[in-house]
């Protein structure tokens, strides 16, 4: 039923095995020829499944993206899942890289978020706009080296300093848009944990920087004493949340922030900067207590919303979601207003950023293709705020359950 | 252009405020009439857009789900969108809800993510299937109560023992599914964070749990010395990453293991349980330096597929993905692997699973409706369970660069 | 030159093996007969010493405590550290333990921490004194057993669930003072973490509970379907860092608060609540983002000084000085301070609470012997209160630099 | 009673309200002229306290620390807490700066623990001795600078690397022995943490580096556009435990490994380097769970009884324990074993360095005065392994709980 590349190393054996007599049982999914992307591949793939699982896939065979484009992006290919789609805006954005008024496309079934982001970005494009910076771009993989003993462990992190000329050429021979900007060493007994540091343009990066670095170890297991290593080791945090995601250096560090008049507060947002500074520091408390790394409302909401409409990496809105939120009040009464996000990753080329609904969304924002990646970092950063304001503005005034009430419910069927 | 209920309080300023002269540069998202789900208003709405942001949004319209069906789910629609499905098995499961062969569902764009999530599903059920089984099933909201000192404070955690009965009819009383379990207190000085802790049966359950609990609250603001509470605190940690999420208590908490024969381990996953384990060991370590929340590795790119592909909330990836994986040599030589979700937030009703293809999906798995979520959580398990090994596995044998390499290069434009 | 008794198992073999003639380059400590406690074999063991390092330990000589007294609490024993002893005071406590006017000795000799205290303590004393309440008195150790597979390890739990009253007679029967109050069981994968919780009275209690949980593990393997278990697992947190720490169950939980007058604020501490609390504000942020576990500014000083003179055991300085310092501003413009200790060890009976200078000191604060251990908890909670308002009040006023230049020179040699 | 100099700012006014009729109640404790150094002085503040609190301080006073040497030290003075001095060893080190054969005083007060670091220490040695590497020796202090908006605190971090010579010029003028390495701006929303680099010798340094970083703060206030700024901010996590700390830059990195033969991990250890890391795996899962920062089994015993041995600063056994112990079987099936602290903080000069008991603890290491910190490291690193390899066999072959009722007993009264 399959046809095999050569290539496909990881699989060939699993299905090879297939044909002994005791796996007659297990039935896999046909892959058919050239991996199956082709159409009518597609619908026959489908229903197979249909037919193993005796339901119908009628929406998920409504899908608009051409299949043979999604070659690269997903394997076993059906047809696609579709995520309502609703857009919050205006806001006005005084980036460094994004400037003027955004409509934002925002993908999610949880009623009520779309307009909780709307209300703050009204908020603050009524306030004057959202000022908002860059701070660090890089993502970064960190393959882990085991040695004999602690001290040839300590002298590999010399051997890297003395070497990175070396390994930077490797490395950046793999890849036309990536730069290696330096390698951290972090000894751990007789392992090092190496931190890779790219610049990687306006790609996620994931898959250039690790066959750079791929070369790189290489090159390394051939003139260090490094006895073996993992080509990943999870220190990046890519995926994942830890603590040193606060420092950065996973994807691009952003900051947005903005002044909101007292009066705004109130009528806008149905409280003062005092309630909102108030319940920050309650519910900061709260989380700590709760050993929550960052603090913030619901950045996952909003980045799980503009990533599935942008076509990112859903699964990064992890490492992304870690960042802070800020409520101050000023010396005049008003508001100031901030998130933070350390470690954010976006792209605007790669991935899934070209594919159907997502390049239209790219476009909706002036985002689509390269150079565009810091400019979407500067609106997900506003738009996060916006989100930030309106859901502590919900809880300051006790207005968060009855909003959910007014949105958050299904017709009856 | 605007028609508004009464219950739209928290957004009829920001509205009312456009009247303004002032504002006329504001230019508001069109709501239309009854909050504008028909089918032309969403045509209109899309229209209106593409002539704002100068841009053509084609797939976005090629939504094959009614947009009246969208109210509650979202706002402001102007279609779907669209994220590649592709479909990985089998997947033997021997759970205690979950028991049978399964194909599961994987929305994303990740190239290789598919195929390496089925390598680890053909292993598992070559192997003799995966056990999996649920520890806890519960939700939790956490409003937070100030007081005029720690006395105060302190005994009110008192009053709260001594009045769970009344609070629980309080909190019953709004709902037909939700069960208030329990309230567990923490005093951090002249505040008190109650822990509301609810079954919810087969809904996420946000909604449902944040009504009761209101009411509570009202009941408690009534009768106790408390001067003034937040709904939400955070503490509970939805949709963040945090300590706590390891004890359980947000969602359902579910183990799935599986015992691999050394020979499979080595025709399928190219590589030896001693391999694994010393590469376990190895991460461990590196995650551990990170600060990480948990260890695994890609818990985050198997959820964030599923929820997309089976209309979960998706934001709640960031909570769900803080798990344990375990890799063991056992004494005859073989592996065996498990993982641990302490704290996944999965629905089989509610929220964006009755949509179009989401509910396709939950019926490929025979989860759609109620009574299924126990079942829907075994099934992630089983599936996260086939991803560690896979990309543990592509580690530990040095294959993981070229298996991104053959399935994640997109073709040329 | 030594004589062992026959239950010294541990080191038998250690000192066996040095009659082989490879080892004769080892020189062993003295133990002399009877483990070497009498005056005059710690004289011999220090002059000992005194040859083989060629130095004099003079004041390691003068020491006050009869050496017979220190056994159980040291061994090759050969005199005392000295730590220099101030004292700090009057703190006013309204405790529910602690009542009246104490003063407070602190071992240190960090120049400026007695007197930071003092200051505290005075302010404090002037508003009217602390409260303070105790919430939890708990102490825990948590074994971890191994089984065959994660549907063993499930139903574990409901096995321990099943046989608590069994348990609870095993464990029981080796100790006077200590109570089982209860078992919590954390599955991960085929292990589980059992959390023994037990009332340890007013000693320390982790010799006492690690017999009696040992005594109740033996049955749990014979009656159980456990392959095998450790003893200890550092789930407890005890002498570590940790998240769990902050909800409590090692130690004592207890808050300590006061409400201090604006003049107060200003006369005795140079700044005003509006400072302080901008100061948490912003040290509150800095400390998140740098994942510190809780937040306060200077709990381990105070702890680690009080433990020291007080006989406590100094390393369980690590798990008390996680907790949480509050500062706020009420409505009338005055300041509301508080600390939360989740985790506090202390004891007034066992461990070094009867020796010379302990004793002494647990006598200055009526703590000494039974019955005590609460009180000791709330003076070290309002002890910390005052080290927090000074700490907080010379990082706010701009006074921390002059005052460790003032305090904390040594006298030219 | 008190004679103050006008230095005493912090002080002044606590004592100077004292005057005000409703303070009569307040009894100061007596501070004397000249701070109340001399002997009588000290023996007079001692005898007003026993008359006070109604106790014997006969102990306390026998004291033979010259109570002017105390001066810088410690205020109100009134003698010395004596703790319990054992001696552990022997112990060879192969190190970069300690090399040869050591016998380490260890100050406690819990039984068993000198015995448990010996019977790990003959283990080392027997093995042929540990190696020890310092990776970074340095102390950081992190004020944090308020600004305008987000941009301005964007700019800062320019305009802190813009003028870092200018600073450091400023910094170094206050101190002979501080070097300002460098400073790292972490900004978060409209603030920025400036984490002050430094090489402060053989010093703890903190006093110093605090001081020379408030001559840079004053220079920053005048030439930039920070609006205000508190001089710590708890990022450095000085006495604190956090996720930073396992990135190293507070205090001496510092990594000891050993090899053990199989045979004496039966012997001396009695049990096998398979059971050792099964320990590890099972106990790290155990502390992952509780969301440990680090994972070790008891370096917070073995740094507080080396602390207060040796005149460190007790308090900073929070941070310093913060660290990773690793044991791995080599492929010839013997121990590898490791420890890394990331974090220690240790001097041989200033502090309490040069007082009594302690300055003889520091000679019997050859490790008083200049020159000689890192070699304390190295031997404080060496020390933790010892006690890692003595507590992990004790848990892993479990006889744990009979060596506590063998060593820590008390003498019947």
């Amino acid at each position: 039923m399959n046809e095999l590349t050569e290539l496909e190393v990881e699989d060939e054996s699993a299905r090879d095995a297939g044909s002994a007599p005791a796996d007659n049982t297990i039935e896999l999914v046909p892959r058919f020829k050239d991996q199956g992307y082709a159409a009518d591949l597609v619908s026959r793939r489908r229903q197979w499944l249909e037919e193993q699982t005796d339901c119908r896939l009628d929406h998920v065979g409504a899908c608009s993206i051409p299949s043979e484009r999604m070659r690269g992006n997903i394997e076993n290919p059906i047809g696609a899942s579709q995520v309502p789609l609703g857009v919050a805006g205006p806001l006005l954005i005084n980036g460094e890289h994004a400037q003027g008024t955004f409509y934002v496309p925002l993908a999610t079934t949880e009623g009520v978020l779309v307009r909780s982001y709307e209300r703050g970005m009204v908020t603050l494009t009524r306030a004057g706009g959202v000022v908002s910076r860059l701070a660090l771009d890089e993502n970064r993989i960190c393959p882990v080296f085991v040695f004999e003993d602690v001290v040839e462990a300590h002298e590999f992190t010399q051997f890297i300093k003395d070497n990175l000329p070396v390994m930077r050429a490797e490395a950046e021979a793999t890849t036309r848009h990536g730069k290696l900007i330096d390698i951290d060493c972090h000894q751990i007994g007789r392992e090092v944990i190496a931190n890779f540091r790219y610049f990687t343009g306006d790609a996620h990066g994931m898959n250039m920087i690790a066959k750079a670095t791929d070369q790189a170890c290489k090159w390394i297991t051939q003139h260090s004493r490094a006895r073996h290593f993992y080509s990943l080791s999870g220190y990046s945090s890519e995926k994942r949340a830890s603590g040193v995601l606060l420092s950065g250096g996973k994807g691009k560090q952003v900051t947005a922030g903005a002044l909101i008049p007292r009066n705004l507060v109130r009528t806008h947002l149905h409280t003062t900067p005092e309630q909102l500074c108030d319940m920050w520091h309650r519910t900061m408390i709260a989380q700590l207590s709760a050993n929550v790394v960052g603090y913030n409302g619901q950045f996952a909401n909003g980045l799980a919303a503009m990533f599935i409409a942008c076509g990112q990496d859903v699964a990064n809105v992890v490492n992304s979601s870690v960042g802070v939120t800020d409520f101050e009040v000023t010396e005049r009464g008003d508001l100031y207003s901030s998130v933070t996000l350390p470690s954010l990753t976006v792209a605007t080329v790669g991935g899934g950023t070209a594919l159907g609904t997502a390049r239209e969304c790219l476009e909706m924002l002036g985002c689509a293709g390269a150079g565009q990646a810091p400019k979407l970092a500067e609106i997900v950063a506003a738009t996060l705020l916006a989100g930030e304001l309106s859901m502590g503005a919900a809880i300051a005034s006790g207005e968060y359950v009855a909003a959910h009430e007014t949105y958050g419910r299904n017709p009856p069927e």
